[in-house]
């Protein structure tokens, strides 16, 4: 849905992927976004990590960047190959703060 | 923020609440809940089940009510009183699919 953005923008996107890491990590990485200046961070991952995309987005808005809101929130499916070459379908999610 | 929705229908909302158990018996009660003529359905979660429910509702519109779309998709966070008595924050989600 939202593929366009970057070429859009001519800029690099705002863009924090969530992985295995404490979510406080991602929460310092979209908190340090947006002391640098960003006006809008997108918060992504699939599969396992969806439930830590949405506690990075809750703590930071709620304890770090409190002039944020959610600004719109996506979901989609993916396919992924697998190491033996099969493939599979994952859930993805894309959270866009903004101030 | 969708708190309300109860009182203002009158009626009890369509609400499909994630759990533990495998993605396919919620998406089983969601595809019920839309064969029995509900024009939209609620699907909820909280913490760990957060990317259950986002699977949920792509396997449902993906792949058996393909005539839905996602309305909305709200996320906040909830407290909750532990076993011990002291009280934790959670995050939830709630993923609303309409026809």
């Amino acid at each position: 849905m939202q593929e366009t953005n970057e070429m859009e923008s001519g800029m690099p996107e705002n863009v924090v992927y969530v992985g295995k890491k404490p979510a406080m990590n991602y929460v310092l990485a979209v908190v340090t976004q947006f002391n640098n200046g960003a006006r809008a961070v997108t918060i992504k991952a699939r599969g396992n990590t969806i439930g830590r995309a949405v506690d990075v987005a809750e703590i930071a808005r709620n304890r770090f960047v409190m002039d944020t809101k959610v600004q719109n929130i996506g979901i989609s499916s993916e396919e992924i190959t697998n190491e033996d070459g099969t493939k599979s379908k994952v859930s993805a999610i894309q959270i866009i703060l903004s101030k």
